[in-house]
Parts: C-alpha cells; structure tokens; sequence
C-alpha cells in the first residue's frame, strides 16, 4: 500500500495512491490524516488496504495523482530521530579531518533528535539565509513508526514499523562544527527536512525490504546529473529495527515517530571509499562525502556545496525501473 | 487565561481553568484540543478568554478541577527545544568536573532538540529502568509558541509566546557523558519530559513576566522536603525570546513549538554557587547542581540521585502565596 498527504491545511488531505504512482483515491471515507491512521493502524489499515485494492482495480472513484501536490506525508510529526546507520560515512567524515573514530561507533548508534514540526514537501524549494552556511543535502532512508514501548527489542521495533519514505535531511555544513563541539546536537545546522512523496508499506516493498534495510540503490541527481546511487541495504551497520529500539532505550516512541537511517554511503569495490559516479563509482548521497573524499585524496575539497539556484533530486526505482516513493526535488533558494 | 488537557485520548481535553485553580469549564463550544487552540490563535484565543471570564463570574457551566485529571498542556507536542539558560549552572558543573567553560557559552545558548512526542502528565509516575541510571528532575520553565517565521528576532518571538508552563526535564546523568561525547545531543539520557497541570497566558501572569523572563521564586521539593526555591527572573543569561530566536535562526517554528529555560539556577548573594536550602540558601532545581556543589566545597557529591519511591514535587506561587500552574509532582517507579 502507497500513502500520501496531498497539501492542505496543516495536517494534509490522506490519499491512497496507486502502485505505479498515477492515481490516487481520497483516505476520507477510512480515516482524513496519516496521523489519525498511524493512531488506530490496527484497526483502519486494512481498511485503507481495501481502497488499495479498489484503485487497482478501478472499482474506487479516483484521480490523476501529482507528486508535485502532495506534503511531507506525515505533513507535521511528533517525531524525527535521524541515526547514522551507514557507519562508513562517519569514518570518512573523520578521516578528512584527521580524527580517529571512536571504536564504540560500530556498536552503538550515533542518533540525533531533529526537528518534525514543519517537514518540507517533497517539491518546496530549500530556503537558505546565506551559502555561507555550506548548503547540502543528505539522501536517507526514513520509516513510520507506531507506538514503540520502552525497553523495545529489535524484533519488537521492526514489527512497528508501518510506512518506508525517502527524506532529505537538509544540513548547513558550516554551522556543524560549533553545535557538535557544544554536545547538545543539532539546532541551527539541521533545518527542516523533506520526504518523499509517497510512503510504502514495508509489505509493498516485496523482496527488496529484508533484515529491516532496503535493498535498492538510492538515487540522487544535482542540476539533472547523477551525484550518487549508493545502496540502502549495503554497509548499513544499524539496521531500523537496531536504530529504533536504540531510540526506545529509555522512553517509549508514539505513533508517527519518524526514524532516520542517515545519509546512505557505500565503499568502493575494494573497501576504500567509494569512487564518484564519474570515475564508475556509485558516487554519494551527499556533497559533504564526496568532499571528504576529495579532501582524502587530493588534499582539499572541490566540489562546492549547494548555491542558490541549484536542484537537488532524491529518488529509488524498483527492478523493473519504475519510481517507489516518487521524487524529492528542490531547488535552493534565498530565504526572504 | 489558565488552559489545561484533560487526560483523553491522544489529545487530550481542552478546558478552562480558574485563575485558582478550583474550576474548570470545558472549552468545546469554542475548540477541541490545546493544539487546535494554537492552530489558530488570533481566532480563537479571545473567544477562550470569553470563557475565562464567564467562569470568574459564574456564568458558564463549571466543575471542580482536578490536578490530576490532567495530561501535559499539550500531551503531545509538535517540538520540544530545552536550552540552557542559567549558564551559572552550566559552569558549576564544568567546575564540579574540572573542565573550562567555553566563553562562548555566555553569549551563543546551548539547546537541545527533546522528545516532545510523548510527555508525561503532571502527576504520572517517572518510569525508568535503573537506579544505574543517575534519575534527576530539573525544575524549568516553558513556553508554548505560535508560528515564528525564520530568522525571527527577539521581538517578533517574544510577540509568539503564547503560554507559560512549569516542566521536569527528566534526565539520566549516568548516561549523559557518552552522549554529550559523541556531540549529537541526548536521546536516551532524556528520557519524556513532564509540564505543569496548566498553562497561562503572558498577561495572566501580571508583574511577575517581564523581559521575556518569569520573575517568581520556582519551588522544588524532594519527598516533601523543600529542596530549591531558585528565583527564575534572576540569572537568566537568555531571556526567552533569545532563546525563540537561536532556535529559529535557520527556520521556522510552527505554532505549538515548546521552548525550555533549562534547570533554573541562582548564585549564591556572595556571587559563589548557591548554597543549600538547609545552609539557608536557595538551593537548587535538581539534584545534579546540588552534588556540584558538594563536590566543589566538599571533594565528592553526597546527595543520591532519584531512587526508586522518591517523590518530586515542581511548583511556582504568586505574591500571595498562591499556585500559579498547579504541582506536578511524581514518583519514581520501576519500569515494568
């Protein structure tokens, strides 16, 4: 089953929508918001499932579906805790930079609690007070979780996991350094996030979701050229399941609790950082990665962060080709 | 105004409470939940206070208030930034510990993105898995915001501050140092925060709210023992519209964002730490600042942190000796 929150209001107008993104059906008959049905779960995804079922079949009144007017799907959240699963990416970050990575880094999640009150929607511009900032992007993998108990095992933590999505933990590079010598997280270098258009059942995703990863390259385009496909389901240290019940420790997650895997990073062949896509490599979900990679093999970095004016596009396809989650594509801009 | 949820559902039920705390009238004629309240402020707030006043005046249809009837003013919240705003507090435990503080830590506030999706109601038991785990309360302040536009000044987010609370920032010393290590902020070391029975408006507030600061004396006891009684209008370093302004400098705040003072903290008169209320001091917000105390004049702490059975009890009086936002008061219980 395929969900989204087309833009209305604050809270979003929930639709179901097709398998291969066409049409949607309004959700208002079951339930009008992804929260109120992330509420009572139990009890109305199946119901939601049947309007599923009625939209491939064309049994169920629907319309044209366009990414381009939905919001975030969870359009505000109660929740957003964005791990860094992909343990390569933190290593890489600390070579460039000279620092050893603490040994514990490979056992025990970085996680940080961003913000979920104003989500951007998949197709709203990056509003950016200056480029000085070092605008980029990070292309992840996120899921929706229910209610979460406290103490919850791994085993526990992936059975409440509802809906998958792609985000774009939006991030101003230049404003880390100081908030991460302070310790207490990220304020003013993590601004909204967006996600994709569309979220999926873990059960849609077929073979490709599997050991709480999913397995398809995520694909992420700068002004229309390819920038990185690395793949979710490799060198994911964390799985979701490690990632939430690490969340769960000491308190307990409710409905709608957004999960983060972090920006996805894959090595090369021969377990050295990967290679950009232009010398054959899968290339990276962020510029900052490919800068390190820069700074670790040239001695600085040459790729610049993002301008005003310039797009980002974050994407996956499934075997056959065909967009899972729709498209996030923003484009950066001066903030008024 | 004196607003408060009544524990129902996930929402909770919005009423208007006496400025005594004694009577309550529901507020469904004019909207449901605290939330939609804040959705739409302007509207609705001078209809809210409409019923305000016929309760002062007996001519709505009340019912005796019960504190503990209540859920948190909001019982769950969009955002939830705690700062650190007495940054006597933050030196005395860089003191206690050795370790210098960062000049900038009188200029730049620290915050931290908190878990606002579950709170605890006001009287609710603080479940924790350890004693291990160093359990401490911190006695603050918090206001709940309307929408503030990024890059905000101070001005424009003191004119969003639309309530005031009283909240424990439940916190877990023994697991704070490994993450303050990894600079990413706390997730398990802050376990759900709780708030105060009710809420009130700024000008419910009379002289007392003053320069974006509440000028009253924050009373803590522990097992019925008064413990602290901290004024919060006194060493304040970041009044809260600085507070509102550092958080939305790179974004925006949507309406319901709850802002956090940190653990209220005085110097002593002599301009040293403060001195236990058995010495004849004000004490302290928390157990942490009351070790750091007893570490620096003494070698080591001797106060325990929270055991289990331990009863906390949050409170703030007017002039006249009158509860302004009702107690929370909890228990410390082992998690099932």
């Amino acid at each position: 089953m395929k969900l989204a929150s087309l833009s209305h209001g604050r809270e979003g107008r929930l639709v179901v929508v097709s398998a291969d993104l066409t049409r949607a059906t309004d959700a208002f008959p079951v339930v009008a918001t992804l929260q109120a049905a992330l509420d009572d779960w139990e009890r109305l995804a199946p119901r939601l499932a049947d309007l599923a079922e009625g939209l491939e079949h064309g049994s169920v009144p629907s319309f044209r579906f366009h990414e381009h007017d939905c919001a975030a799907p969870l359009p505000r959240a109660f929740q957003w805790l964005d791990g860094s699963a992909y343990v390569n990416h933190v290593e890489l970050a600390r070579k460039a930079r000279g620092a050893a990575m603490p040994e514990n880094f490979w056992t025990d999640p970085l996680m940080y609690q961003g913000g979920s009150d104003a989500p951007l929607a998949p197709r709203a511009p990056i509003h950016a007070r200056s480029e000085e900032d070092g605008i980029d992007f990070e292309a992840e993998i996120a899921v929706i979780t229910g209610d979460v108990p406290m103490g919850a095992t791994r085993e526990q933590a992936l059975a409440a996991i509802r809906l998958v999505m792609l985000a774009n933990d939006v991030s101003l590079r230049n404003r880390i350094p100081s908030e991460l010598a302070k310790g207490f997280g990220f304020i003013q270098s993590k601004p909204s996030t967006s996600f994709s258009p569309v979220a999926v059942t873990p059960g849609a995703l077929g073979s490709a979701w599997r050991d709480g990863k999913l397995h398809r390259p995520l694909l992420a385009q700068l002004n229309g050229a390819p920038f990185g496909r690395p793949d979710a389901g490799t060198d994911m240290t964390f799985d979701f399941g490690t990632l939430i019940a690490h969340a769960a420790a000491t308190r307990r997650l409710s409905a709608g609790t957004i999960i983060g895997s972090g920006t996805v990073s894959n090595r090369d062949a021969d377990g050295g950082p990967g290679k950009p896509v232009a010398e054959g490599g899968v290339g990276y979900a962020c510029i900052a990665e490919q800068r390190m990679v820069e700074t670790l093999r040239q001695g600085e970095p040459k790729t610049s962060f993002l301008r005003f004016g310039d797009t980002v596009r974050i994407e996956m396809k499934d075997a056959d080709g065909h967009s899972i989650f729709g498209a996030i594509e923003q484009e950066v801009l001066p903030h008024d």
